[in-house]
């Protein structure tokens, strides 16, 4: 095996130069490190492929579903000119997703500019905390009377979400009478559920999230498509480039394969002691992509047992950055403190420009923002690799809704390739479920409650 | 030594007792730990009282100006109704500070309010970012005609601000005439720097950073107060809750010193092995002083060598989280993943409420807002102990200018507390010059670059 670099025409490709030995000494990988672990990657895509065709996990299949988009399309663009504000009730996928989208794809600053910078389309707001002075901010900015309210919960149950909902569902009634139907999208499982009743029995909007994609894995469902769609995004360019992703990311041959390349060197580099995974994108426009990524990453792999039942704490942590901004915050650290890391940088090719004005004898003066910017990212990468950290950069043509497509499903199938080489269960989150049953316990029990271990909690 | 909640009286303060090996199982602190490090402690303070004496190290002496304090409220108040938007142009510290301080203390939402939700005052956009259709989009939203710059840069150098301002004056100056400068303030060294002769040469209003006061411990400085101010936060509040937290922030006894306490617990947690700090704090207002506190962290404490020039590669990485968001995010990996993390916890004691209305059979409804979100953090807190993951709580009172002006001390007081007993230089960042003599070498060689190593990058 050679050729570190691999290059998918016009697609997505992962670059793993700058985290061979040749690149940053003794600690880097070696190609062969590569080959020897290629039989266990695809190993671990086939039995990914396995599920797949059983039907267990369906994150890789929404992109067929045109008919869904269509019908999202059709709905989101009737709210133009019909609503200023859109508010997404919805916690972790359910918000971080929409958010990335929203934030890589609309124009910048989307919802401070005035209507007409939106095309017409209502501003997006996510909603996912309870603070209660957050929760009162989302009613003093948008006034149910010119808000939709998108409530995202697959099983209809999440009690951030639906606490939020029902407040805006009470003033609604109050404040709009019989047209409270109008302002209430419902995106939930296709046939379970509270919400799923709920709309059934009230005519309400609604489109579905499958019943075998989950939450972190949820973004090119209806529960990022809606959102972006209203905010004028061209989901349906979105879908055809994670098709376009998903044709290579399921391959089993290691280097035609730019996720399973991704997870197997994150693999790799964990077993040798670096366990966290600094996802650093040089764009602010992907900034939040960091925080879907370290949901995706943190809640699929962060596990306590294997697939047999077998402890093993394993889990990589995911870090968020983003460049040229965290240069002045983080970087000292990457580059000097313990060698416990590996650093993605998520690289756009293409990037708009515009020439920086001469000022003084200010050194950038007359030069273009684009070769600063780059030559800042470039800057970083040889930091860090003569700091002898393994640098991985995913490459990105440009920030475009196609490409943006492209790198959501690339690193899902990443992820669940990476689960499989741990041999653990990607798709559920039982560490979570504790939390919520003491939560429960403390509201019942009037906010006092002694745990396994005899702590105490009193609210 | 007893007593693992230590109270200081409406005071901010550091409760370590899930941390121990009675909460957490054997791989807790015990009170004997604590007890063996309290002379250690005691001399790293002392070190850094020293440095304080000698005039060294400033960030503690910033709540005592109050003349400045005067002058920049003075200067706010003045851009009530004359202007629409203010735009920080500073990166790091110069943007981290300020928008930790808005966020937290200018009512939720602030910048998607009209007028009048502002009280009279302006927007405040944050240019921490050189990405170009970033800094379009500022300009976008905010006309020129109708901005002022806050131009922030200690050195007067800062590239990536500075080709933002001269992109900015360049604007000004065409669209504003002979007034240009007036649309424009500088933040910058008292005395020296290309920026503070600009100011003097075209009387430009400016306000002063310290010499002794590096970027990252600088949000009690004109850095953070400026726009602060400019927002409606009364700054002399803030400086009267940094103020009270120094008077015991630097206390040598280790249990009467928050600060301190904070820094020892993650010392000790470091040396076995835990060298991951999660902050989180439960308010989504403070969700930005996780970003604060991450630089913090990170460039002061991550260094390659200790005061006597030895390499020692040091360093624990901070992670910024946020109740009760990440619960559906990251506590899955915190809870069951590597035993490598400690978790802080940011809880605030008193938050506002509001009662959720009954809905179906929502189990929730009806009950307080407040009492679900303090449920869930103790559910967090509950299932982290419960899995034997140790977890620091920094208790607020509640929300207020006072407080955040406090915790903001008693951080960077920690931060400067730990680099004293890790050895190590906690003030300077030679880790990030390096990645700017690269990007130099890039501009001026045509985008070619050979590395020592030998590794090359081509623009």
């Amino acid at each position: 095996m050679k050729a570190s670099k691999k290059n998918f025409a016009k697609k997505i490709s992962v670059d793993y130069g700058a985290s061979l030995s040749g690149a940053i000494g003794a600690g880097g990988l070696s190609e062969g490190d590569l080959s020897k672990i290629s039989a266990f990657v695809k190993n671990a895509v086939k039995k990914l492929n396995a599920r797949r065709a059983s039907g267990e996990v369906g994150f890789a299949e929404l992109p067929d579903d045109l008919k869904n988009a269509s019908d999202i399309k059709k709905y989101a663009d009737k709210l133009k000119g019909k609503c200023r504000h859109f508010a997404v009730l919805g916690i972790g996928g359910s918000a971080l997703g929409p958010r990335a989208l929203i934030d890589a794809l609309a124009p910048s600053f989307y919802n401070m500019r005035d209507l007409a910078g939106r095309g017409g389309r209502p501003r997006i707001i996510i909603a996912d905390n309870i603070s209660p002075e957050f929760v009162k901010g989302i009613f003093d900015i948008a006034p149910v009377s010119d808000t939709v309210f998108n409530v995202i919960t697959k099983s209809g149950t999440t009690g951030e979400t639906l606490s939020i909902f029902s407040a805006a569902l009470a003033m609604l009634k109050k404040k709009t009478g019989e047209s409270w139907k109008k302002h209430i999208v419902i995106t939930t499982d296709p046939e379970k559920g509270y919400l799923r009743e709920f709309a059934r029995k009230n005519g309400i909007d609604s489109f579905p999230i499958p019943s075998n994609v989950g939450g972190r894995f949820s973004t090119l469902s209806s529960v990022g498509l809606l959102p972006a769609a209203v905010a004028g995004i061209d989901i349906k360019k979105l879908l055809k480039g994670a098709s376009d992703a998903e044709k290579i990311c399921f391959q089993e041959a290691l280097l035609s394969n730019p996720a399973a390349l991704y997870a197997a060197v994150h693999y790799l580099f964990y077993k040798k002691g670096r366990r966290i995974n600094v996802f650093m994108p040089y764009e602010e426009k992907l900034a939040t992509v960091s925080d879907w990524f370290a949901q995706l990453w943190a809640e699929s792999l962060g596990k306590k047992k294997d697939l047999k039942g077998k402890d093993v704490f394993v889990g990589p942590t995911p870090v968020k950055a983003k460049g040229v901004t965290d240069q002045h915050s983080q970087l000292q650290l990457y580059t000097e403190g313990p060698q416990d890391k590996v650093v993605t940088l998520l690289s756009v090719e293409d990037i708009d420009s515009f020439k920086v004005p001469k000022m003084g004898d200010f050194i950038f003066g007359g030069r273009d923002i684009a070769e600063l910017f780059k030559a800042e990212e470039a800057g970083t990468a040889l930091s860090l690799t003569e700091a002898s950290r393994p640098v991985v950069t995913i490459k990105m043509p440009k920030v475009s809704v196609e490409y943006v497509g492209q790198l959501i499903m690339m690193l899902e199938a990443a992820t669940a390739i990476y689960g499989e080489m741990l041999g653990i269960n990607t798709f559920d989150q039982p560490g979570v479920e504790y939390g919520k049953v003491i939560a429960k316990k403390i509201l019942a029990g009037a906010g006092k409650v002694q745990s396994n271990r005899g702590n105490k909690y009193r609210v």
